[in-house]
């Protein structure tokens, strides 16, 4: 049996999985392994750098499975955008800000247009805009995400009720065969998964990062945007990120907006804070389900546990 | 078909579902039309007031089918559960405190001990000692949880790996089949669920809380601690209430430590206002699944939909 879904049949894949976008961490090899593996492998390229779409695109593109590339939609521009899609992927995916400048380049090029959602305000926008995918993001998902966010679990019905037939994918919370088998029964046409794929063996993180992903508890993750502001992000007030502990979300939460009257000196003392070592090179973006992840797999192999886990969750609550 | 598992096996009850014991909602009527639908009612008795256990209790303990009662465990006392025990429940749950004053006496009346968790030391705690079920509660639900609290897809499965072999119900934004089958995928025993309990034929809420309901949007929900104490409630400060917007919200949002800080005069405002008018009799407590809910159909009929529509999600979701 394989879990056939909208999902799978748009990109000829055999699993209902995505790699979620992660900038930073999930790189053309990454990409790569998950589409080896049956799921489609989306790159995360933030606002799409010219050097970095050029590094990590070609490891995924000639690799002969259907992949994608995901952009943060506030920070990248039309050209980023059309660089990408010299690539050739099947999908491209945005989320963040609005879509509306790159859906018709998008879909010239013939590839699919995922825009991920946070709200049903976004999601209406984005049925209306035409896309071909929906992502559902709930907000336990580690990384960026809505400061108000919804919870996956009752988003998800919600969403895939608004869109239909526009297929739908789950995030948020997701990291193992039962997180993608109630993606599937809540009405999802397949899963968008982060976190778990930050601890394999080809995500492009710091190993000290995949240790405390693997060690991390869901309960010591907390949504904030006491970091991006420290860190001098331009991220819009609107999104937070959910990382696991750090200094100074111990020294400054509840006080962001008074961090936020003064960036400047907030990113000097950040800055200092670095060069001496008081503070980690980078926060540990991770979502709530931290506690499902206690390994460090290769990608594709993954992937395949994965849905068979799904499979066999399915099968179990189903009575066979 | 039906959906057996060790929930329905420990009851011998035909659907995977129970009634959340919402104190003040969930009266002996309602227990028992959930329980003659096929799911586990559960009689909302708050701290156990002799008056209200004499109302409500006879309504279903005479009705032949198993049932239950609820109590909040930092409100209540030895004597309050032992006189609910007198109407010989098949299941007592407590709910929001420490239950081990409480826990020889349900089990030897011969009573199915229920736990509510909402972090894992609640849960490690719940299995030491030794619940029959523990229920383990996301943020999204409606009323009373944690105020740090986890969310309900990524929590189940981590409570489950812990409590194993003991059964768990999910609890928290689960309002329609869909939501009841991905508990099951999960890996719980079944779903316990309130607000969608509220909008029904049965359920002891004033009309204008029923349609505050079905017209109510999951976004417009909060959890909050504001108007336990504007309302002089006892809760202690570790669990705060999801309710749908309130003027004391938009009024005090953010301010909570000042209003604690004078408690009193923040009760004789609120119960100024109340006389006024300015502000409803109650919040509506309500959970994020509030969007799923557009009706106001009786709780019988409700559980043997939820339950078809779980079979019928996970019937889909395995491709059969």
């Amino acid at each position: 049996m394989t879990l056939s879904t909208a999902f799978t049949e748009l990109f000829g894949v055999r699993h209902p999985i995505a790699l979620a976008p992660m900038g930073g961490s999930a790189g053309g090899a990454l990409a790569a392994a998950v589409s080896r593996g049956g799921g489609l492998g989306l790159v995360g390229v933030g606002g799409g750098e010219r050097e970095l779409l050029d590094r990590e695109l070609p490891l995924v593109s000639g690799a002969g499975k259907p992949w994608g590339v995901g952009f943060l939609t506030w920070q990248t521009e039309v050209r980023a955008v059309e660089h990408a899609l010299e690539y050739g992927p099947r999908a491209v995916m945005l989320s963040f800000g609005d879509p509306d400048p790159y859906v018709e380049r998008i879909r010239a090029a013939g590839a699919a247009l995922l825009l991920q959602v946070t709200d049903l305000e976004e999601a209406r926008r984005a049925v209306d805009l035409g896309a071909d995918v929906i992502v559902a993001q709930g907000t336990e998902s580690g990384g960026h995400g809505a400061r108000q966010g919804r919870s996956t679990l009752p988003f998800v019905p919600v969403v895939v009720d608004l869109a239909a037939p526009v297929p739908v994918l789950a995030a948020g919370g997701i990291a193992d065969g039962r997180g993608v088998a109630a993606a599937l029964v809540l009405g999802a046409a397949g899963a968008l998964i982060g976190t778990r794929f930050q601890a394999t063996a080809e995500a492009l993180v710091d190993p000290a990062i995949a240790k405390a992903i693997v060690e991390g508890r869901g309960q010591d993750t907390e949504r904030n945007g006491v970091l991006d502001i420290a860190r001098g992000s331009l991220w819009p007030s609107k999104y937070t990120a959910r990382t696991l502990g750090h200094p100074y979300l111990d020294d400054w939460r509840g006080r962001e907006a008074e961090l936020a009257a003064q960036p400047d000196d907030a990113r000097q003392a950040y800055q200092a804070d670095l060069s001496r070592g008081r503070i980690p090179p980078l926060p540990v973006w991770a979502g709530e389900a931290v506690d499902l992840i206690t390994d460090l797999p290769p990608a594709a192999g993954l992937v395949e546990e994965l849905a068979a886990r799904a499979e066999e969750a399915l099968a179990r609550a189903g009575g066979r």
